[in-house]
């Protein structure tokens, strides 16, 4: 496989401090020719779940051989493993507490290698900042060529922990959750279309509301509520020109029925 | 007229989650070497206008040749049309609901072509997210030399549909609104300083305040109410060192007037 | 020094309007092949000492011959000064306001230069927007080895107006504040772990609070403050998974006892 020269980054930091900007310093200070994107920098703190979530759904719109670097990392300077893996025709690169749960599962091609860190000869500069002396580096040495993906350390299963919830579909009907909340406030569930059965009238039910299933978002007028196949496969409600979230007082976790 | 190689991008989606990242993964999908330049994500969900006056104000800083993608789109999935156009020497793709308004409006040599999604064998993923699955792709077409404007679609006019209201100028005085408060809490009038007669003494006024017409911020004392012509050559009302907006209780649609 | 290619920003100018945008424009106009990473652009309006705590922790992390553009400007379109710099092995510009200071102080081989604008023939389109009119051209300048620092204009000393306040250090104790407070709502002191005592117990108050110094986060339990010394080098407060500065009620110029 060979180096796109993009590197994805994908972190809780924020882009108030600039903790992102130094971790683009070293991957440029290690082959300046990279192109660098980010994914996002507010995942809220800690919420390793999300950022698995997200992660699946972006990573297959990138050139293939691209490098994801993706660090939401509470163990940070504890004994938690660092990995880096490849799924497909993409490599990654996070700690091994979560983060890759959803690439990995989602994935028929998929290998992951405990990053030896002395074997790299990386100075730990802190041990608070392991997406700048740790992440950042590793992603830049597979992105340049300069390492091999099986030259980071021996093969490893990674360790399983977010426990992302999955729905439960039955012959007639499915029970899901809200599992992220958009921008807009629109609720993303868990309930994928592609395993829901194809076609026929469905009912979604939310919060005591019966919602009817349509193709985009102005198939209904302003201010109703409706379901609908969002742009990552999954079942998602959302109002016309408003947050679905704040209607409902619908967050994380919030029930969502299908029938058919 | 030659790419530049510099795409922007302009959005309404954020940077909370993944979307512009996806965006720009599609676009290097196509052509990696291929620059990609944020303008703002932070546009008021389906505030068609806001981009409208943003995008007519930023892109003559941009090299010529630069393709700039505007995706505020309200009507994403329905029989809206998607458009891309010429304005001199620089590129537009966008839908035709308005965000190109005021770029048409300001340009002497522009020229818009309906996009033929069949034509170009995009294949549309969703009804819900045209950024990726059309307006990037598109823009990656244009600044990689894969397709020229022509061979996108035919020619068309655009829809005007922003109703951005325009300031009434007589022979003593002028009469505008806020159009748009920026990030300090400036307000930004609709009152452009080349339509106003060049030099003497002017008075402003606003809510009940007089203000004086300086020139650069640091003309009045802290907590001062001032004008002044702003970067983009608009009448802006601020407050040394703090928020104009705040103070004035002032927001988009506020009377503005100026006398001479 | 050759150029790496590489120009850093730092603003105040948040990212909703196109500002920072627009910068990068003049940036990609005079030089399309340079790479552009945002340091931040939340740094609080006119916190000159924000920018200057944070440019001078985040430079050395980035490629040798970067340059790094710093625009927070409360004089802009004044007579105040702007210079361009060398600090080693990295260049510099920005207003001769304080913005360099920390980056000077810290910094044994550094001189000044202070840009002659007419000189340069710096077409400068307005009085208030300066981080696209000279700052930003004059970064490409030097990113593209179209000038060189002494082509900008005369040697001078930077005028230092910021007062970033020093600890105290004393034979059994030393007394700082609290400088930065970062995005998790950890507090960053101006205690730097070079300037203590290295080794041995140490005990740190902080608004009638002992707190333990451990090594990382998850050395304590969810819940509990503690110190450590922070990936730039300064003493650190936190709360584990938590935000100290909102448990504490601490900000910005909170005393910080340490004793050993």
């Amino acid at each position: 496989m060979t180096p796109s020269g993009v590197i994805t980054l994908l972190t809780d930091f924020g882009t108030r401090d600039p903790f992102v900007g130094v971790m683009k310093g070293v991957i440029l200070k290690r082959s300046a020719r990279l192109s660098i994107v980010d994914l996002s920098h507010a995942i809220e703190p800690q919420r390793v779940g999300d950022a698995a979530f997200w992660l699946a759904r972006a990573y297959p719109w990138f050139p293939e051989g691209t490098v994801h670097v993706a660090v939401v990392d509470p163990g940070v300077g504890t004994a938690r493993r660092a990995v880096a893996a490849r799924a497909g025709e993409h490599w990654f690169v996070a700690p091994d507490n979560g983060v890759l749960e959803v690439v990995a599962r989602r994935s028929r091609d998929f290998e992951a290698r405990e990053i030896d860190v002395e074997r790299l000869e990386l100075p730990l500069s802190s041990r608070t900042f392991h997406g700048r002396d740790l992440f950042a580096p590793v992603g830049a040495l597979l992105a340049s060529s300069a390492a091999t993906l099986s030259e980071l350390g021996p093969r490893t299963t990674l360790v399983t922990t977010t426990n992302v919830p999955e729905a439960v579909i039955g012959g007639r009907s499915a029970q899901g959750v809200v599992v992220v909340v958009d921008h807009f406030g629109n609720l993303i569930t868990n309930l994928t279309a592609g395993a829901l059965p194809p076609g026929g009238a469905r009912r979604v039910s939310v919060l005591g509301h019966d919602l009817p299933v349509v193709g985009t978002y102005a198939d209904v007028p302003p201010g109703v509520l409706a379901a609908l196949t969002g742009s990552f496969g999954e079942l998602e409600l959302f109002i016309r020109n408003g947050s679905a979230a704040a209607v409902l007082s619908a967050e994380r976790g919030t029930p969502v029925g299908v029938s058919w």
